[in-house]
């Protein structure tokens, strides 16, 4: 049960000769920039990819091809890891527990895991921190659709109970005949659906915190995303306006639920700012998009703090570097592009603004994917409304060639 | 002859269907640290390594194999990249003139790149620009390093004219005897040396400058270094206490070198700073240990910097990104350590110091090596002596498991 409990210098001895040994499954923007900072620290990472295409592969020398759904192929990756971590959610959470019998050291662990893999798991849990959250029900039937509703509270949000991400999975209907279409096509696909209440929200936030085996955590400032079809577009931290005691009680809720689950590793809470205080929404456990800010913005960066907890290190301060920053994601969009014909815009947009900081995943810019982000940090004084504009425009003009996407 | 002007989109898609392919000579931190900016930029680094033991080997998967020092090696290397440049300085000029003359984009080129290769060849067109510098001379016997003397100016400073590095190749001989030793074994290396005043200086400073083929330049805030035997132990940046005006000299001065002498890529210029003004003490052409402290402290790295001068992008801004920051760099301190020793520090200084931001370049420890930095950004207000007695002691630490290593 070594590899169970604190991951200790035995195993990272018996691996390695020179540094642990991190292995993160999926071979996306995240696990690369978790690369990034992993070489900084002297830490190897390895990645089990699907594709040698992966956004990871490229830059990464110890990436494996494998299929995270499969576990043969998650116990090869596993033996020759220190520790196990994840850049998206897709990996069968029976395998895991596999692996954790097993003696894999897997962070974070797959009981913690199956709240951001399941949301009816994660709204039962949460529900039972009384913790609060968007009122909920599993739904079969449209019966049951209609009765969660009522006479007037469409439109009702359903949700693929699990695989859903980046608005995939998630369906706002705005009366029985949509969401009678979602349960059919949820029907053939074997998945179960839950019903939420359509959240009249202010804004959304997100609130991120790492968390150690030892217990120790640290929460990032508290930033506002902005999204659009369900896909987060930008990133204000921290976030405008916010009210401290509302930032406090974000961060608090954030690392309560990383404390209750048993987390480790990092944990965003993605929030609904409401009239009636702020609702949990979704929450993730690994490198989240609403943190690529901290790259620039925060001492610590969210690669390195992940990398940090789920070696069971001591965190690094989460405190600001920027009073303030702007993200913007570039999604690609025309249908014949490459990625040299994104990176062939760079000359303009680092004309037109050197100081905003510019990542490309390498990945193919197909239509609506993400293949980059832009972070724009500012000093005191600066106008957010400006900061933001950059990143806008810098995002924009490289993902499409024009300087606005609205 | 393509290969020689601007890189332009031709020679980027002419190789890759992705993003162009920077190939960097040299496989050492210098690298390792290039290849995260690049990881970061969506650029591919290739690395032509001598010992897949080399730092930048571990972390990135574009390792070729090779000496430096072979034309041949040096050539198959240049093919599969868009641009060349280095890590170091060690390759033979005409080897590059070489390949510059096959068409290959050579960054810095064989002709600026000298003049960091050798001391003399530096030395005469700094002299021919009017350039302060120690006053100096070539010498081939200790008659005419006693006739550079005089007197009463013992001590003499020798140089190896090419080939030293980190205090390697530089002698202060306080005597004709010490003198003559040098010119004996240098006699029997084959190697030419150059005599240079003792300067007496009140400290080191450096000037950090980039430069595109396009002649775009931005300069870096001018920083102290303080070396001991030759070696960068720790800098401090922006440089405490330095007049404004000597700052804006030793940027413009730095500006000057790189135009004059061509420099394409980053331009390091160590300063003497003297009663009577500054001296230029050496020059790099390549990320230099003078500029780490950028990663976190500027809101463009060096590394950054480098790449996007060397593939004529429009440069970063290397404005502040913390008011203040102090760096120090480790070293290897145990005859019989690993680098998992030294990563099994990491619980003790990150628990000491949150703040501290440390970089391992998963180089084996030995005597005197160096094996990473750590830099300690600061808030305005912050005391520069704590900021760097942090740094220090992190530093010592990691490297001796001593909180000092005076």
């Amino acid at each position: 049960m070594a590899g169970r409990g604190r991951l200790g210098l035995l195993a990272v001895t018996a691996l390695s000769a020179s540094s642990p040994v991190v292995g993160m499954v999926g071979g996306g923007q995240l696990a690369r920039m978790t690369h990034e900072a992993a070489s900084g620290l002297g830490v190897r990472l390895k990645v089990l990819a699907a594709s040698p295409d992966d956004s990871a592969a490229a830059v990464c020398p110890g990436v494996s091809a494998g299929d995270p759904a499969s576990l043969a192929d998650l116990r090869d990756f596993a033996a020759t890891c220190d520790v196990l971590t994840f850049d998206h959610e897709h990996v069968p959470s029976e395998h895991l527990a596999a692996l954790e019998r097993a003696g894999v050291c897997v962070r974070p662990g797959s009981v913690a895991l199956r709240h951001a893999q399941d949301k009816l798991v994660m709204r039962e849990r949460l529900a039972a921190l009384g913790l609060p959250c968007p009122r909920y029900s599993p739904v079969r039937t449209l019966d049951e659709v209609r009765e969660f509703a009522g006479a007037d509270r469409w439109p009702v949000v359903l949700k693929a109970v699990r695989g859903g991400y980046d608005g995939r999975g998630v369906w706002v209907c705005r009366a029985p005949g949509e969401a009678a279409e979602v349960l059919a096509a949820m029907r053939q696909r074997g998945g179960a659906v839950i019903a939420e209440e359509h959240v009249p929200f202010r804004r959304e936030l997100a609130a991120l915190v790492a968390r150690s085996p030892h217990g120790q955590a640290a929460a990032f400032p508290v930033v506002q995303t902005v999204q659009r079809d369900g896909v987060c577009r930008e990133v204000l931290g921290p976030a405008p306006g916010l009210d401290p005691g509302d930032a406090a009680r974000a961060a608090q809720l954030a690392l309560r639920v990383a404390a209750e689950l048993g987390v480790t590793g990092l944990l965003a809470v993605e929030l609904f700012d409401t009239a009636a205080g702020l609702l949990v929404n979704e929450l993730a456990m690994r490198p989240h998009n609403s943190g690529h800010w901290t790259i620039e913005g925060a001492r610590t960066s969210q690669f390195e703090q992940h990398l940090r907890a789920v070696l069971d290190l001591p965190l690094g301060t989460p405190r600001l570097a920027a009073p303030q920053v702007a993200m913007a994601n570039i999604f690609g969009a025309g249908k014949c592009e490459s990625a040299a014909d994104v990176f062939a815009r760079y000359v303009h947009v680092m004309a037109a603004d050197p100081g905003a900081k510019i990542h490309l995943y390498g990945k193919q810019p197909r239509p609506g994917r993400k293949i980059g982000h832009v972070t724009v940090p500012g000093d005191a004084g600066d106008d957010l409304a400006t900061l933001r504009a950059r990143a806008r425009r810098a995002a924009s003009y490289l993902g499409s060639g024009r300087e606005s996407d609205d």
